[in-house]
């Protein structure tokens, strides 16, 4: 069978190869009923892009650099396979880079990015991140930057968040309304756009329930889980210990089952959990996990396509933001006290 | 504060600036006391390198790439781990590639990376790779290429693998000393070096304690969730259906879990269930996963490591095979019937 390629098609659909060829990098120039039918056929015949030619052609990379904190949290997993998904469509390759929360590893990364190694940029910013002159330095020259989740909101550039704020209130109110009454938020690092959001929601929840603010129960987490684990041991052995727990993070909520195993404390009847979580598992646990789950994967894919508008010189509002909510799975983990 | 560069560690230690260069990228010209003695000081001043201005010097991208199946899995996340933290000792940047098992994915990779822009590659081989001309490709052009996990036998490179057939004939073993007697085994792709070997394992484990091989209990799985969710099911909902479970890759395990729960069946009572697995959650599923737990973090360790070996031209055989064992965890999945 002969490859099918960008000439093959334009034949086909009696057009030019550079109308095609635009066509399928979803260029504004092309009109919304020629683009359909350009990847209705492409699809129908199995139509692979070479990116070596094309590369070569426009002197482009075709790649781009996805650089997030971790992978071993199943939020980033599912938001990078949203990003490959969009990212094969259009076919770039992807590259990623874990800066593992370091601020310094993301600015050598960023500066690795500006020698042209990448067409653009999706970026969740490491937990330290103050000084933002290396991302700065991305859009300076001309390296299209995305941020997702973990947002910059001094720079310019489409965001693409979670409604955290919202989520934040809600995961609380749910713990409120199940009879809570001294609740735990377990903070992931302060320094983040996302943890400042879902606290806030946290605090306005009480306040609107009139439960007193305790800051002996709004607990700074790390990222190394042994370190947790004394914290979160420290939290629950308290005389006065929390009976609510609202785990900013998934790797909180883990730790947190963990601390409860070991301690003999009975989840919900002694403490109630909820969790900012994608965990696959969270179903099949002992109990089964309340979580606000993320659109994770819808996350990177409208990552990825706002990248790929600016690339293809789209009109788009340099600060567009994109807010996916989240959704409240309730589980026996928030089960409510059986009424005797 | 001076910015701590190979100078300042030269000066300190009265040593020439290429000496100290070379024993901290562990180069065989220099011996093990000198070596320390510049680590030590390297530690001590918190010596960051500069992989720009060494990339420049000795004209290398100063960046391995890893190519594997996937991210959503805990053995993956974990070897990257163990990857980055020795690229990281070497000032060396990690580039991600995701084949999504996708055959063609992994070759439009290897040609990618062939133009140069990685100095070594660490592979795990996407499924279906039967044609392995694009790998050969890479050796060809004398960029350095280690396997790790799920290797390519045919070619001549140093691989790191797990002892896949003995902790095939382990788990299998222990549910057959549970008293198993229709011990079912999901497959994951036929062609995976690491699935012929559990296989194999399994099917020795039977022999040697006569129990007759059943080519119904040998049950192919895919790729994709939803049909191993209907595969399993069919399978548990046998008139004479399996009473053990040996799920050779951890998402088999989770859709054992779920079935089972659709179909009311108990773990360990009406079915015992083994996997491989790294599943950070494993001791707290309801009930816990007894799992072949695979040294993830070590192998990765041990593949870069063996990666920088042959970068630094060290001596080292092309087809050295590091084998790391795994360790069976027993937990409540296996539990055994309590005596009446």
């Amino acid at each position: 069978m002969d490859r099918v390629n960008l000439k093959k098609l334009a034949e086909e659909l009696n057009l030019s190869v550079s109308t095609v060829s635009r066509a399928l990098s979803d260029s504004y120039e092309i009109g919304s009923e020629t683009k359909e039918k350009v990847l209705a056929l492409a699809k129908k015949l199995n139509y692979q892009p070479n990116p070596f030619a094309s590369s070569l052609r426009k002197q482009k990379s075709k790649t781009i650099a996805v650089v997030i904190p971790e992978i071993a949290n199943n939020f980033f997993t599912l938001a990078i396979n949203g990003i490959e998904k969009v990212a094969q469509e259009k076919g770039y390759h992807v590259l990623i880079y874990l800066t593992h929360e370091d601020h310094l590893k993301e600015v050598s990364i960023a500066q690795y990015l500006i020698n042209g190694r990448v067409d653009g940029v999706l970026m969740s910013v490491s937990g330290e991140t103050n000084d933002i002159s290396h991302i700065e330095n991305l859009t300076k020259k001309n390296i299209p930057t995305v941020f997702f989740d973990r947002v910059c909101e001094k720079i310019n550039a489409p965001k693409i968040t979670t409604d955290d704020y919202e989520s934040g209130y809600k995961a609380a109110g749910h713990l409120i309304e199940r009879k809570c009454k001294r609740i735990a938020y377990l903070s992931a690092s302060k320094s983040w756009s996302i943890n400042k959001k879902r606290l806030q929601g946290y605090l306005d929840a009480l306040k609107v329930n009139s439960i007193q603010e305790d800051s002996s129960l709004i607990t700074d987490c790390s990222n190394n889980d042994a370190d947790n684990y004394k914290i979160i041991t420290e939290l629950l052995s308290l005389p006065n210990r929390p009976d609510g727990i609202f785990a900013s993070i998934e790797r909180l909520a883990i730790t947190s089952y963990e601390v409860c195993r070991q301690l003999h404390l009975a989840i919900p009847q002694d403490v109630k959990i909820v969790s900012f979580s994608n965990l696959q598992t969270a179903s099949l646990l002992n109990p089964s996990l309340t979580t606000i789950t993320q659109p994770a994967f819808e996350m990177g894919e409208e990552a990825a396509r706002a990248l790929f508008s600016i690339l293809a010189k789209k009109a788009l509002q340099e600060d567009e933001n994109i807010i996916i909510p989240s959704t409240l799975m309730e589980r026996d983990s928030t089960a409510p006290k059986l009424s005797s």
